[in-house]
């Protein structure tokens, strides 16, 4: 009941499942669209209709592509023999924008959580170690998350890996870049002297 | 360039036009989407389509509704004779959310902003009048927003009604509820002096 009629409810209570939108973002959003001339509506609506099915993903790494293997896979440039091994497409499209990243990518599209009914088995192992046989692969780069789900994912792919012959690396954890130590986290202080490096 | 294929960037372009949501946020929007089962798509996508053709103006008061008159002019239970004027419809959604005022509205769709071409032209009184005559209107309260262009069209009405034989009231101003005085800016404290009462 927030005084207008239905459409506009409808599409708010739509955009209110999107994450990080409230009811209250939503409604402004809601209204922004219908301020809009009707062209943005209707390219909105037909980039979300056909979102499906014009993306799909990549044969070789899971990234999300509208071909059959993705910009990343096909681009010459990029070095092979080197894996980042990435939870999600946003983690992948993270590390490109930081651009210091030059070899290619496997998602996994999953993250071991066994307390949410994510187990081992849904995590495609096979995928991953005909890539490292067939492409010549010498390095794995770990990139899940730095959460206990990432973590353990790390740990459960880096030891299905013991014995593939290929370096298996994670990234390090520590004090971001511009973070206070007075604000950082106990685990995160002890990861930052646990990595730290001489000098 | 972020590392995914052409409809995912386009989806992101789009969603980037939507006010506060900067490219990060499109980018985890359109993967969120992206992720869910695809009615989920295609119901967004059709609200959107279909927004401006089910969406008009209420032909009494401005509020956008599907039907010929809002569900707040049709309502027998809220209060006649008393017209709350606000320039945007979500500012008559908030007032609506607050749940504190029981009479209609009159949406002028519109404020005063010479600097930016929005003269006094664009502000439709004569819809307004017209309402106060046949409507048998007692109070006019100017709900416009507390900016210089709010209170410049509070004025304009207010003087354009002088001789209507209506009360015309501003809605007050002052320090919001649990702030503190320490933040309030020179005008809000002004305004709060200004408007205060007898206790």
């Amino acid at each position: 009941m927030n005084g207008a009629d239905d459409p506009l409810a409808e599409l708010v209570a739509l955009l209110g499942r999107l994450p990080g939108i409230g009811e209250r973002t939503a409604t402004r959003l809601a209204y922004f669209v219908l301020t809009q001339d009707r062209e943005y509506a209707g390219a909105l609506a037909s980039s979300l209709e056909s979102l499906h099915d014009r993306v799909r993903r990549c044969a070789s790494c899971g990234n999300f592509t509208s071909a059959e293997r993705c910009r990343i896979c096909t681009d010459p440039r990029r070095e092979a023999g080197v894996l980042c091994v990435v939870a999600r497409v946003p983690d992948l499209v993270a590390i490109e924008r930081a651009g210091s990243y030059r070899g290619r990518y496997h998602v996994l599209h999953a993250l071991l959580a066994p307390l949410d009914g994510m187990s081992a088995d849904k995590i495609d192992l096979e995928a991953l170690t005909a890539r490292i046989r067939d492409e010549d692969v010498r390095e794995i780069v770990l990139a899940t998350p730095l959460s206990v789900e990432g973590e353990a994912t790390a740990l459960y792919v880096a030891q299905a890996l013991r014995t593939s012959g290929v370096r298996v690396s994670r990234i390090a954890s520590g004090i971001p870049h511009g973070g206070e130590l007075e604000f950082a986290d106990q685990v995160t202080l002890g990861r930052a002297f646990e990595g730290r490096k001489d000098v």
